[in-house]
């Protein structure tokens, strides 16, 4: 019997990795070289409609960051392919022409030529340029790079850990607050700079206060939830946004937390942590009637003010892929290979395109089609070609993992 | 024929004004009194749930001004009734109380006990509170609020005329762009304010040159469509946002413009122009597979990016309701009743609450709620009462012309 679910335990994670690896490889990340690629003035064009028309010139730099961080890591985890190295410098080279201000701060938006449209007042931009002058660094042996990967974290820590050089929106003085992305963004950033830094130690000393801040204030068991927004104690703010939880936001967090636990050799602490995220936000995500990730929630149960609270976006359901199954890599706990089944079953019945390739990006919440977009500022080479290539490495340590432990069982 | 025709237009058009005006009276503004005014504290609260209850303290200011505006009116109008009249001046006190900061402009968002939590960099708050000032004037016969919002109007010109005073978010050296909304929401506020401005005539010439702005830049033919955003020229910008309509916006621009017709005795040109963008905008907004209203589309039949486009809001109804009536009233042409029947029929099916009263806000593209929030800082006794308000007194128009027209027709 226990050989019998071994064996379709087995059958099943290689069918995965297949489909994470193949979807990644031949569908998701050639449509965005073949599409996203601007061979004439440099850098990417994500604003893309289904069939991989650009049907916007303008330069979101998020997903330059983005982009670049993922072909320099899929040259240094996958293979060592020419295409994706030059294009990684491509990212490279039009981020340091034109990403940046003379403060040294990130431009948000720029017109096809470079010049700066949008910069905004959050340092996100700056996270995603890091993490891809780190990835790169690695996978060019860059230390140019290297070294403005870390000057450009710091930079962040500056603008983070100094008041009133980032104001926010909302006046400090009246409703004080932080919001779980900042230790969320932080804790992903240095998890890849951790990888080329000189001081790996330190990096790692930071991410265990960010964790810390997360499991001390944002998570809440009176609700089960993870908030998003807090105040600078921990202190629940009951209005529309301190009521808010964005499960999807939040299972990313718990993977984070996960992917630090292995890091460490399995530090149980971690796991429990990581797994307790994503056990309450399933349960806060998953749409009883419809299935699949709802946006945001409202931990009182009173209605939520955004107007897409209830639509299904693709990023939230890779994120509970990765989730799922790195809790259960974390675990060996059926009930997560159960919960992966649910979330990657309805996700690949509503989200790929079958005739253009790539996902769709934006559902209501009974699954039908929002819009055919495939790409913009927001959506772009990240969260699904991430899921695919992180999921496919989990499933490929679960088998690896298993066949050492089988004579042992046997 | 004729007279049968006659009578069954009468007999429609006066069981409409008296919807509109049961609506209005016995449960669109009573539903805002009793739930809304803060006798503790001042002011008011609009974040309400389904039934009433208050579920955020905070208060939108841009819904104060709005608020004021429609009681003050009411006094005005309607019938001088005391809770009105002093509920209008509940609202005035809390805006000339915590409103303003000390450049004069003034707050987006206030803590319940009036301190600032949010102001923003557009003028469209303050444009709400000339409206209040100016027509709580006429209802409280006040010679301050009249002065108080005279002042605010120039201060919101000199605001938008100088360049530099409010930075646009995309760079105006790159992208340079105008809205929209500018033009409208001059035009609306001078309205009002010209009724009790000492120099109505200043801002009858100020209005004809935004109407003329509106015609000159934002009307494309080549699209039959009124763009949201264009170049300072009237450039067509081929971005997600230079594309962008938003049809219940327009239609709203489009009922303004007869308004103004109507204030100067039937001027043709404006009718011609006010229909035009109606007839526009109800082809590009009216949904072929569902009916109502559609948020926004792209002139290009692009996907649009904002994740909420294809929703079915309350007001866009709300301004096609009047825009078709008073595009009946101004040409006489029964294809602008069938339309409004059709509007009017598919809002009635569709938004009203039967339980707790009012409109729920916010739809699916197919009709079905995705909300049930009664008020935010953007829905509040605004849209609706003013349509319920507008619309009756349209509809008593064309009784009482049709009565006097009828002896030569008959």
């Amino acid at each position: 019997m226990r050989d019998h679910h071994e064996h379709h335990l087995r059958e099943r994670l290689t069918g995965l990795a297949a489909t994470y690896r193949d979807d990644l490889l031949t569908d998701v990340v050639p449509f965005w070289l073949r599409h996203a690629v601007d061979r004439e003035q440099g850098g990417f064009q994500f604003c893309l409609d289904r069939d991989g028309t650009v049907i916007d010139t303008d330069k979101g730099m998020w997903q330059h960051g983005r982009f670049t961080w993922l072909l320099s890591t899929l040259v240094d985890q996958v293979e060592r392919r020419s295409e994706w190295l030059e294009t990684a410098q491509h990212g490279i080279e039009f981020i340091r022409r034109h990403g940046f201000d003379t403060d040294g701060r990130a431009f948000f938006l720029l017109a096809r030529d470079g010049r700066p449209l949008v910069k905004r007042r959050y340092v996100f931009t700056e996270a995603f340029h890091t993490a891809a002058f780190a990835a790169y660094a690695r996978a060019a042996s860059d230390e140019r790079s290297r070294d403005e990967a870390m000057a450009l974290f710091d930079l962040m820590l500056r603008y983070l850990g100094t008041p009133g050089l980032l104001p926010p929106k909302v006046d400090p003085r009246v409703r004080p607050s932080k919001g779980l992305v900042i230790p969320m963004i932080l804790i992903v950033t240095a998890q890849v700079l951790r990888q080329v830094a000189p001081d790996p130690d330190r990096l790692t000393a930071l991410i265990d206060g960010w964790i810390d801040e997360i499991e001390r204030d944002f998570m809440k068991e009176e609700f089960r939830a993870v908030l998003e927004t807090v105040g600078p104690g921990g202190e629940f703010l009951d209005h529309f946004g301190g009521r808010t939880v964005c499960p999807g936001h939040a299972i990313e967090a718990g993977w984070f937390v996960l992917e630090e636990a292995r890091f460490r050799g399995g530090d149980r602490r971690l796991v429990d942590l990581g797994t307790r995220i994503i056990d309450w936000m399933l349960e806060w995500g998953w749409g009883a009637e419809h299935g699949g990730i709802i946006y945001y929630r409202d931990v009182k149960g009173l209605p939520a003010t955004e107007y897409w609270h209830d639509m299904k976006f693709w990023w939230p359901h890779n994120e509970a892929i990765i989730g799922t199954l790195m809790a259960f890599e974390a675990t060996g706990d059926p009930k997560y290979l159960d919960w992966h089944a649910k979330v990657h079953e309805w996700s690949y019945a509503h989200f790929p395109d079958p005739e253009y390739g790539e996902w769709f990006g934006y559902l209501h919440r009974d699954g039908r089609l929002s819009s055919r977009l495939k790409g913009n500022i927001w959506k772009g080479p990240f969260h699904l070609p991430r899921m695919l290539l992180v999921s496919w490495q989990v499933c490929e340590r679960i088998l690896a993992s298993s066949v050492e432990a089988a004579p042992q069982r046997g």
